[in-house]
């Protein structure tokens, strides 16, 4: 459980929440230029920009669940239980394992465009890190200013469908999620008109009843529908501070309070960091859910030229 | 527009969002003890307890939106458009203005039990704080560590109704806020089992589907419905740093995004500032909704004797 | 579990769906003029207008569910558990029971006004209609061509509601459902525009989607707002079958079929009868649950003068 | 708009309501043993069981609504605007017109799996009737009692889709609405435990209120929910008799009243006919909006053998 999105009225800002019920040790890194990766399909890539995000650094190599890179394209990682579907296959070209694949595609992508093209003959791979760690189904989230992309890898293949709401959650797929979003294209933060009766004033008892039938759990769906709602509706900042801030109350619009939702096991899922991605500035903003001060890490905390920085 | 709740179950601890389109400049105000007070009906009240919590001051007297004094009687008032009914009255004892009624039960009270019996007889005057500052319409949410009141002047008289839910929001009054809570009683962060049909799986997609039918947008009534569904199911922090937390993560989960709520001239509602009252550590922690750090005020702070403090 | 409302656009009608676990076998009955009822607060009426709806009759003595009288004032009984409060009392002048406060109203009033008046320093007392049937929590609708009432008796005393919407279901109270009706002011046959987002067309995948939100469950909230819906959208018809028939459909759009509510002792609420008070034309029209054919008894088919017809 | 499922638990029914703003003019119709069919791919279809159903006769050739065999198959179809997609295409083998689908199928086949075989290699052609009339997006029910079918030609092909549920409305496509069903997994006709806090008792204010969450709007997505959820829980009928009830009962719980659902070009759509399939015994029953008496055509009024029977 997750949700990811962009606001590009004002500059460009994505925001994401990481909801789970149990951290892997996940810490802001930052990945120098042309510390060299190498891929499950062979490819080495050892020009790149940097990196930076939050990430699980394993043999000290960054397993990013969210990152952008210095072209401004940004990338998350998000659950997509029941409906990702990676490929029994052997390594070999273009087989890209799930675990990879943000640094995989910010490394050798600039922008949306770019990244559509080149995911459209590669396959996510069911090659896990390592024996002891498999895979989680994942679905991703790309964005740049202009443009922002969902890849599903599902049974029927690989999808790479267009977002234009900016917005990707949980399952089900994008698509459903979209025709969904129709049932709410009534909401407003103005109240309207009674459109009920004329009989009775049916007058508003408080402010906000235009928006009335916007969900409110945490189920994908619905914070699919408020994220949208809210970044749809909240103002323009005219400042960059003022951005980041406006993508952490949108953040705070779908947080998970711990203890709201329960897994069949009984265990708490929460949002266990909120991040900003502020692109404009090369910066990125993180709160936890147990320590409330917004922390700051910027691609000019780089350090040694070859060593990925754990914050 | 506001949301006010407590919580017992570890300590005592009270919640407030202070949601309007406006300000007057509020800042968190101290006011030491036996700061002389006189109030319209004519009481000179010398001899109190400290109050601290948030303030609109003038001519050096603080009109408090909430506060706490040092036994632990908390209190705020709330906006109740369309219901506030005060009394046309010429000031004598026992009438109360709305703009002095927190000062007045918190330096007398120390107990919601004696607040209630204090208010019995009291009545709530329509008298305006100046010629130029008319009365809002308010109601008042009053709460201790064992119980908790809400305060609600209609033009069928004065009521104190007991709060064992102990959130308050706006209108309508708080007895139609119960019964429609009823309607939300199968809520609970388990998914629960598929009752629809045998005939399909109908498996959850998604985590948090218990709570699908939570409301999602701004009225008083969803923020009603939220912050109680919220309060109810956050986990107990065993901390007092973790219970503060918890306290803003269910703020934030009612918080008014500056844009989705707006008033029919046209104005942006938004919640100016979100108020943690950490009564077992005498302390008033708040956030604004454009300065995102957490600061804190407390009754250590005190200055001079006589001297209310805005900080 | 009932619905009542009425028609006025064309002539008057009134539709009521009877909803309930098992029958006390009633039947469409006649009370012929001048019929003389000894009701238990002394009052011998034995001038009066025929009467004509659905009843129990026990020994002789019709105790209606629903009826009109000959002037066209109309009168149904609906559960109103939880809430209703008959007091404790001797029998004695003004001392009505509820079971025969329909007969009692329209014997001796011919219009809601009057029924106003007439009620207004009356007693619903807790007299049961014998040792072995104790009194069922009712509340009442009364209307005719001009106003509809709902008439509560509660533990603070007996209520006349004016009901402009002209709809009674169940509890809670008149005055809950109108303030929950408010939330409901911005449903319409029509779609609208999409209000949500310009970012995406979200057009409308089918009809009727300007309506999303309205409640489907048989509860008696959301059975108010269907049947208000349904009636203020339902287009007037200009013949009186035609009328006749728009009653039905509405009263369809609000029937419990069973077993889709079931009571905490696993008994099945259903509709036990649907029926119209065609005043215009003086006749009673109604269905049963399992005998679909609607049939008709009409003010003519009077038959002899002192005796109760039961059809 | 429209709706139609089936009930296999005591015999095998289908109901289907026909809701639009217009009517061709449609009739019960026969079509007796071995009429001549010859259909717009070449085939003559010379022997063939009878057919009986709702048709717009046209030319001496029924245009079936929806209609039924005597091998127990039974067909609908129902609107499917923005998603059906018709192949332009030469007339030729194996190419079907919408408009004769259902005898098309109803003809050839004599089972669910049977026509699912025999479906898969066709294609739905965009072959209007005549000049004058262009074909309506359509997709289609086939149901047995053992299986039902939803046939869904879209531009990505035709889409056979097993519909456990037994129940097809309109836009979207049957997996859309298969997916959003599970947000309804937990209602019920009991009315449960109060799951949402310990704190009130949060007791039922009505029977119902397990259901809480049921959608009543007009839309397919809800009729398709209300649909499911009614016949799911409706009781079964012992009789012939009572089957037939109960599916009229369920008909009427999703029928669009006149007035409630507007076009943009503001005509009312409203459910124009609703019938019940009475496989058991080869009847059609079917009511009009207009005209509430139920009747009935049966396979045993067939007529002169070479002739479609208008009823």
């Amino acid at each position: 459980m997750c949700t990811a999105f962009t606001l590009t009225d004002s500059g460009f800002y994505m925001g994401r929440n990481f909801d789970l019920e149990y951290s892997y040790g996940e810490r802001p890194t930052l990945t120098p230029r042309n510390y060299p990766f190498l891929f499950t399909d062979g490819t080495v890539c050892a020009h790149h920009e940097m990196l930076l995000g939050m990430a699980y650094v394993r043999d000290g190599c960054p397993l990013y669940y969210d990152a952008m890179n210095e072209s401004g394209l940004v990338m998350a990682g998000l659950s997509f239980p029941g409906y990702a579907h990676y490929e029994k296959a052997e390594p070999g070209a273009g087989k890209v394992a799930p675990h990879e694949l943000i640094s995989y595609v910010l490394t050798q992508c600039k922008s949306v465009s770019e990244a559509k093209t080149f995911l459209r003959d590669k396959t996510i791979a069911d090659i896990p890190v390592s024996a002891d760690l498999a895979n989680t189904p994942l679905h991703w989230f790309i964005a740049d200013r202009r443009a922002s992309l969902a890849v599903e890898a599902m049974d029927n293949g690989l999808h790479l469908w267009d977002d234009p709401m900016a917005v990707l959650t949980n399952a089900p797929p994008l698509p459903f999620q979209f025709d969904r979003l129709r049932d709410y294209r009534g909401l407003s933060p103005d109240a309207g008109a009674n459109r009920f009766s004329p009989r009775m004033p049916l007058e508003c008892y408080s402010r906000g009843m235009g928006a009335i039938g916007l969900p409110g759990d945490f189920s994908s769906c619905a914070r699919f529908v408020r994220a949208a709602y809210v970044k749809e509706n909240t103002v323009t900042e005219p400042t960059p501070d003022g951005c980041v801030n406006r993508v952490f109350h949108i953040l705070d619009s779908v947080k998970v309070p711990r203890g709201c939702v329960r897994t069949e096991e009984g265990a708490d899922t929460a949002t266990l960091y909120s991040a900003c991605f502020d692109v404009p500035r090369g910066k990125f903003w993180y709160e936890t859910y147990d320590e409330p001060a917004r922390r700051c890490v910027s691609f000019s905390d780089a350090g040694a030229e070859r060593e990925v920085t754990v914050f």
